[in-house]
């Protein structure tokens, strides 16, 4: 990890490729899973860049968002608005069964997942596997609030692959699986196919649940009528989508699969 | 009514004051009521531009969006996702009451929820006082699937300020009445304010209903806040929030307030 250096009057630095593309000063997503269009934050400072293994990773402060988490130029998190996706996408399922007891995070690294599944009284293990450490350490640096949800005593944090990790999982161990991933560009692409539901479906016992990151129905309708399909060859019990309104993600709303055993 | 000119290569004039201030080629919406964020639209070619006796109007070709209607630099409507605006605002009213018969609409000048009150049978009579001619006769040149509205018989446009307009009708005329306004900055500013919304109540006929553009929870929770305590004082039967997703407008969510006489 190191410190972005050489920031200007506007506390960018020139080095960043996200923030010289517009307005000086801006920071604009622009992806082709949203193309011809573009959310832009206003930056007060980059606080960090950095290149891990997997990808870029880039916190700035925003104006009006509070800090905000960039992965390969896309945004994951702002201090604002992260309430709403960590709060669905881990309630839905949690809430949806009863006493849920082993709950696997896939992906998360920013904690704020932990933190919501640490709520839920009847839960005794959180084991959680995110890919890329740098993640982790920026979280717990820059988002204490969200980071929070490493110190809870019942998480056990795994960094490597999720796909390898639960191939290694012993059938019917969990009665929860979150899947917090980015989007199936980079890193995250293989936590969008088939073979990782099978996966997935395997480490849940019967009567468990999964809640996977499921895309947007403005933009990404494609990618969810495929992951549709495929869990309804592959789950047993309900498949649903879920969704919930994040205003710096593209299109304003994020997506849930919610399926069970 | 006059034509844009001078276009350059990406079918962009020098003249708008929205384009030029991001990427060539992209517009931009930044204002006061959203700080510190921009929604951009990667512009394919400007269709018009002109400035009528209340804002200036804009219509362009998008990449991905379709055409778009952008007044005084806010984005009204595009052609991709109008369809969820237009229907909320006038289904969810419509649908709350049996057999509406006479609708009033205030502003919506592009047509899209006259579009929407002709699906109702019942419907015997639509009225519409729209401020700016201009947006109608944009509309009906470069939205015809939007301005398709104005078709049906049963519609009577009105060209006036619809604050006016409400003070000379009758007391109980309307069973329904629907206002789609822009944001309260610049010629809309009346209609968020309590006077407007105590005409409304004395056009409505006991047992009618409005329904009025009423922004995001995320962004300008104290413009709802007094408009909902304004509504509970003026109206005596229920008195909602509702909302949609909008992927151009900002936060990617609209609400509207209902309110029932």
């Amino acid at each position: 990890m190191e410190a972005a250096n050489h920031n200007n009057d506007n506390g960018c630095t020139n080095e960043s490729p996200y923030i010289s593309s517009v307005l000086p000063g801006w920071f604009s997503e622009i992806s082709p899973l949203w193309p011809g269009e573009a959310h832009s934050l206003k930056v007060e400072k980059i606080l960090f860049q950095g290149k891990s293994d997997y990808q870029n990773v880039m916190v700035f402060q925003s104006s009006t968002y509070g800090k905000v988490l960039v992965l390969d130029g896309v945004i994951q998190l702002t201090e604002r608005d992260e309430c709403a996706y960590q709060e669905m996408i881990a309630h839905l399922p949690l809430c949806s069964i009863p006493n849920p007891k082993k709950v696997l995070v896939i992906g998360g690294g920013d904690g704020g997942v932990l933190r919501e599944v640490s709520r839920h009284s009847s839960v005794e293990q959180i084991d959680i596997c995110e890919i890329d450490k740098m993640v982790v350490e920026v979280s717990k640096q820059f988002f204490p609030d969200v980071a929070v949800g490493y110190e809870d005593p019942r998480v056990n944090l795994h960094i490597g692959d999720g796909v390898a990790f639960l191939k290694n999982v012993a059938a019917g161990t969990y009665d929860a699986v979150i899947v917090d991933s980015s989007d199936p560009i980079g890193p995250a692409q293989e936590l969008f196919e088939k073979p990782f539901f099978d996966s997935i479906a395997r480490a849940l016992h019967p009567g468990g649940v999964v809640s996977t990151q499921a895309e947007s129905i403005w933009l990404h309708m494609h990618i969810i009528e495929e992951i549709v399909a495929n869990c309804r060859q592959i789950f047993k019990g309900s498949v649903n989508y879920a969704w919930t309104t994040v205003p710096t993600y593209p299109s304003g709303m994020i997506g849930f699969m919610l399926c069970s055993t």
